[in-house]
């Protein structure tokens, strides 16, 4: 178990997981869990860095966030599922990290830059998002992880955390390890069923993991096709085409993929018929990730219980590394 | 006991404490721990702000300073006398309290601009020195302290404090206590023994309670005085003449400083008479000290038995008001 490689991962709670989480992540973390020693944070502290005034959002999302993972197959016997603000050893090494990085670094870290725009902030950038870089540095090095599966976007943050890393092993003795980003080969985002570029929420554009059968198959048939597509026998546009794009993505029979495509192109193909066939495709990946919720959710308790031994465990191999970083740091007194 | 009003005061263990500090902090301590309840810090976190490539100043003086105190008469059955780096909850406290204050607000702070200066930090601000003013916010509020004696210099890290949990408060319900700055009346500094505004360790100009009673007189018969005063019968200035600042600060016979001052400006008093008088009132105020010093440091165990009692009551304070902070954040899961 100790020799296996280190993977920390998580997700903030501030909605239900959707199918683009599953193909861009969730899915991975179900097969590394066999390879890999892999903690999985619920990063709620993270989440409150811009839901401050939200709390009640957070809070009602992380059983939930849990429930996401459980059903999707994270094996709780496998993979240390935990939530952030219950590991004060995280806010601990980020206090002893934003000694040795300066505000000018933070402020010319390209994800940051990205996000205070996205975010709309202004002139107003709380410190904690300023300094969320060098908190996800704390969450990494905590756990002496390896390995960080990232987007190619938080691949600088990745940097950041090297660099403090290097820092505090030049200042105070080797002590952490270097991790490194691991970016999946395949990194396109799964569009919203509207073909807008980010499933969201907000946007009431995404299939939820968490949605029944009746609900899927009703986004599915409204999902954006070729608007130029009227009648049956037309030619049709696969390019932009939702039902296409999520066919590439789910269906595992690429040669009736390309059958389609044709047909589609060609004319003669509706777009019910081809969407029918997408929602059998679907509700096949679906429906075990329902099952699994269900049996899971049927003993609510339960979930609560798997996330308090999580954490514990998480929290018992956080201060194994706090305890190296203050024998370091010479403050380790008593 | 509870009903008794709370006082966080503290000090940067980064040297032995000199007398600047005695007069300016450390007397009024031992006048206020039998009215309040008073908890001192040793604050190596702060101490390592600036100090992050030199853990071992930090670490040799927490026991120093320690000594220090307790040869004042700070008293561990009336002092609660902790070490910050041993209390996890103030990393907490911090990390969520930096969401409550954006970047402007912290470089707006006229105590970070002044000191960011001092240092000469340049473009190269650590981090974790611009958010120095929310780690105290987390200190002071971790006790729920009404009353933090500061210099005049220090107001606005305890305006900074009370706009945090005046916003923790309106966002999350009333939790946190308001604190107040405590800035003493007679808020002169007492200058070092060669006249400079400042004493300290680099510039060599410090009485520490620590020295012997040969290096205080020789100190003594080192300081600075009128340098135009040189035959005994010559009139002599007693502006910024250190002697009789130090008989101003330290003899409690100011009739008798009175008759010495104008002997001395109308000639025929000679510096080595007023210095082995200032000698001898310095010494009455100096025995005391190390003699308590000696008595704890002759068992030195005992001072780190001490220090972790003290740890072990703080940290059961901050658990306290953490635990009010998660219900209140929604972050009390289990």
């Amino acid at each position: 178990m100790d020799s296996k490689k280190i993977i920390l991962t998580g997700d903030r709670p501030t909605g239900p997981l959707h199918i683009g989480h599953y193909v861009g992540s969730l899915k991975n973390r179900v097969a590394l869990q066999h390879t890999y020693q892999q903690y999985v944070m619920i990063a709620d502290v993270q989440a409150l860095t811009d839901n401050a005034e939200n709390p009640d959002k957070v809070r009602n999302n992380i059983e939930q966030v849990a429930l996401d993972y459980l059903a999707v197959g994270i094996d709780p016997t496998l993979t240390t599922i935990f939530i952030q603000s219950c590991i004060p050893e995280i806010a601990e090494l980020t206090i002893f990290y934003l000694n040795l990085v300066t505000v000018a670094r933070l402020q010319r870290n390209p994800t940051v830059k990205d996000e205070i725009q996205q975010k709309g902030f202004g002139a107003s950038i709380p410190a904690g998002f300023l300094c969320y870089p060098v908190s996800q540095a704390a969450d990494i090095t905590a756990f002496q992880a390896n390995l960080v599966p990232v987007g190619q976007d938080q691949v600088p943050v990745i940097e950041q955390t090297i660099e403090i890393v290097r820092t505090f092993n030049r200042l105070y003795g080797n002590t952490l390890i270097e991790p490194q980003a691991l970016v999946p080969q395949d990194a396109g985002r799964l569009p919203g069923i509207d073909g807008k570029a980010k499933m969201g929420k907000s946007l009431g554009n995404a299939i939820y993991l968490s949605d029944d059968a009746d609900t899927v198959t009703k986004k599915i048939m409204s999902m954006y096709t070729d608007p130029g597509h009227i009648r049956v026998q037309d030619p049709g546009r696969i390019e932009g085409n939702m039902v296409f794009t999520y066919l590439d993505v789910f269906d595992p029979d690429k040669q009736k993929v390309a059958e389609l495509k044709a047909h589609y192109q060609r004319g003669g193909l509706g777009d019910i018929t081809v969407k029918r066939y997408l929602n059998d495709i679907m509700q096949v990946v679906l429906q075990p990730i329902r099952d699994r919720r269900a049996q899971y959710a049927s003993s609510k308790g339960d979930v609560l219980a798997l996330l308090k031994k999580g954490t514990h465990e998480a929290r018992q191999k956080a201060s194994l590394t706090m305890d190296a970083v203050r024998r370091a740091m010479k403050i380790s007194y008593f």
